[in-house]
This record gives structure tokens, C-alpha cells and sequence, in this order.
């Protein structure tokens, strides 16, 4: 047996997100069923991290184990020719056996699209709408309080599962272009609607809707009801795993 | 009463097509409800013409009757307001009574986006993709074999409920740019699935899999196994209606 590592492009607008559950459409579910039709083997993707219900993916990474016989150069071809046209391939190369495609993350980076141009049906399926121009300073300066190792309880979904909320964040990038606002995050790892809620708290900031004490009081009270609000999936892009 | 007429723009891929129908996410069903949402009036709205699931509009237009005390000016802003990101209105006029959105189309224009360039799932939702780059020459040339009034039977859908299969095509035109060959085609009144078929019929002539005479023959003889294959439905947009 050998160790695959893929990485994979999906527009998330119809799935229920990477993780496999019964009847529904999920990107795992459609990895490993084209895996087993190009390969016939049963075998288990797993992902740096899931993402949720319509949310993109532009870089996930996944590992998958098979047999030896199967040539890793082909793996990328032979999948895309099977996988829906939602889902790519980008690339797909064979990594040590002990590596983990969850546990071996050192970082992540998200993309946020905030777009405040007119109104446009083709667009709502990739972006975050808001109906104000934000301003780019007053981001760039709140985005600065989230740099470093916090407790993000209070930027958190109450669904979560998590124990530990503790996490680092090295690097928040704003780029304005056109009717567009591009947030980039890197951290440690994320939890639930993490990123979402971080981009809806510096917009509601740069809006006034919420001042920069109270920000710094749900960092470390941890109470989801004084950070802001959630941004929409769509928007959303997993952009880059670093390993 | 006064019958107002709506230019509406809408992203067919989550909608089951314009026709409102029982349980299942409509164009149709979401303005109607949007209608009765802003001005408590049950009333049916009338298209030029319906268009089939994850079928796109950029400008579709559509009918209804609705109180005099109703202002026409605030009609777009307040339906944007309510309806879902997916459709939008872009404008609302006030039409003669006798006016009707469908008996009184003149003709329409359809787009169909072909997509030959690389693979793309942010894209796969807005095109019809091809594995070869068309031949563009070959195109144009047999485009004009549709010109005029024939009988199209051979270019329709088994399912369709018409009877009278006669269309006149006024114009085909075909623009290459980047990675998409779009193909625009006005005509009187377009039968099921035929501009999906005229343009699966032009893309296999033009890489060598049907030939010029038996697109012909499939022109005359009225049977669909003659004409080419039908472009999945991503990729057409109802682009106008002209009265």
C-alpha cells in the first residue's frame, strides 16, 4: 500500500460539505466513490478538516491509502474523468505512510469574498453580500486585535464539539479590488464558523455597529453574543493547507 | 388594476426551472411569493415563456395585475428587498391592460456559453463544457443551414407537448473569446430543448461526428435521432424578449 495525497478543488454551492453523511452530497462522498470506481477499492479520504455546507474549497488537501500498482501519475487524470465537474483534482502525489492529512497541518489560510457591488444573481453562490461599502482602514486596523494565540470561544459556533479554544492566528490580509473586499486568514486551525465570524465582527466594526472593547471583551470573556455576526457560507474559500 | 412588466435576471441553478410546481423551488414561486410578501396580493405572474431547471435568464420577462395604489417606481426595490439573492428584479414597468408577457413576444434571443478551456468547478454551473476546442469556422458555417422558417421537429425534445414544431431563426451569431465559443440565437419561439440541440448539433458537426447532409436530412424528415447531442442546461441563458 501506498499513501496519496490529493489536492482538491470543489465549488461547494451543492454540497452538504466535505464530510461523508447518509443521504446526502458530500465532497468525501464523491472522492471515495470515484476512487472505488476507477480503482475498485474501498478506501477512506481523509481531509486537513471539513467544511461546511456550501462552502468552497479553491486547495483542500486529502490522503487516501491503495494499492501499490496504482500509478500515482494517472491518479489525477483518471479520478477527474470520473468525479462531477464541481469537484478537481488539482494534483496528487504519493507521501510517506506516517503522513496525516489532518494532524500534520502546521496552518491554514481562508478566503473570504465580502462583495458590495450591485446586485448580481450569478454572483450570490460565491461570494458574502453585505449592502454597505465597508471601510478597508477600519477593517484592516480591527483585524489586528485577532493576530496571535487567544481563546476564541466567543468567535465560535454554539454546535460545536470543541473543548479547546485556543487558537493562533499569524496573519490577516485585506484587499480591496473592484466591488470586492478578499479577507485572507492563516491560523493555526479554525473551529466552527470561525473565519465567518471573524469577518462579520470586522465588518460590523467597520460599520460601528460594534465597538473595538467590546471585540476585545469576547476575546476574553469568550461569549459568542458580544462578537459579531455570522457571515454566509458562501463567501467562504478553503484557499491553502500548510504542511 | 394596472399590469406591470418585469425584467427579471436569475441563476438557474437552484431552481427547478421557471414553472411554478407542488414542493419544489421554483422561479415563478419565489416572485409570486415575494409579491404577496410586499403587497398582500395573490396574483400569477406571466413569463414569456417558461425555462427548464438550472436554466439561467438574464433578462426574462413577465407579467402581473396588481392594485392601482401600488407605486410603480418602488416595485423593484421593494421585491429585490424580499426575494432571495438567486433572482433579481431589474426594472418594473407599467404596461398597457391588454398587454400579455407571452402572447405578445415577437422573438427571443438565447446565449448558450460553451466552455472548452481547462477544468474549472467554480465555472461548471454557468457553462457547457467541451473536451475539444470547437472549430469555430465550421460553426458559423453550418449555423446557416437554421436560418429561416423550418420545421424543427428533429430539434426538440421527445417530451415536449407541442404540436406545431414550425420556428423561424432570424440570426445566429457566434463570438470566441478566451476559453468560451458563445453562441446567441434569435427566433421567433424556441421549442424543448432546442437551442440546446442546435447547439449540440453545431459543436458534433464541427468536430466530424455528423455530417452536413444529415443535419439536413434531420431538418426535413423531423426526427431526432438524426440531429446532434443536447448541451446540458448550465450553460443557456434567456438573454431577451423582444415585444
Amino acid at each position: 500500500m501506498k499513501r496519496i495525497l490529493l489536492k482538491i478543488a470543489y465549488n461547494g454551492e451543492n454540497f452538504h460539505g466535505w464530510q461523508k453523511q447518509e443521504g446526502v452530497r458530500t465532497v468525501q462522498g464523491e472522492i471515495e466513490s470515484a476512487i472505488y470506481n476507477a480503482f475498485k477499492s474501498h478506501c477512506q479520504v481523509f481531509a486537513s478538516g471539513r467544511t461546511d455546507a456550501k462552502v468552497h474549497a479553491i486547495a483542500q488537501q486529502a490522503h487516501f491509502d491503495i494499492d501499490d500498482g496504482v500509478p500515482t501519475n494517472k491518479i489525477k487524470t483518471i479520478l477527474n474523468r470520473i468525479l462531477p465537474l464541481d469537484v478537481s483534482i488539482l494534483s496528487a502525489k504519493k507521501v510517506k505512510n506516517d503522513f496525516h492529512a489532518r494532524f500534520d497541518v502546521k496552518s491554514k489560510t481562508y478566503l473570504y469574498k465580502v462583495y458590495f457591488g450591485e446586485r448580481n444573481c450569478f454572483l450570490s453562490d460565491k461570494v458574502g453580500v453585505v449592502y454597505e461599502k465597508p471601510n478597508l482602514e477600519k477593517i484592516k486596523e480591527i483585524s489586528q486585535i485577532f493576530i496571535g494565540e487567544h481563546n476564541f470561544k466567543g468567535f465560535c459556533s454554539s454546535q460545536t464539539s470543541s473543548q479547546d479554544f485556543v487558537r493562533t492566528i499569524y496573519k490577516i490580509e485585506i484587499f480591496e479590488k473592484k466591488s470586492y473586499l478578499n479577507i485572507e486568514i492563516t491560523g493555526s486551525g479554525f473551529l466552527m464558523h470561525m473565519v465567518r465570524i471573524l469577518v462579520g465582527t470586522m465588518l460590523d466594526y467597520s460599520l460601528g455597529k460594534i465597538s473595538k472593547s467590546r471585540i476585545e471583551k469576547a476575546l476574553v470573556e469568550g461569549k459568542r453574543d458580544l462578537s459579531g455576526r455570522t457571515m454566509p457560507p458562501q463567501g467562504l474559500y478553503l484557499k491553502k493547507v500548510n504542511y
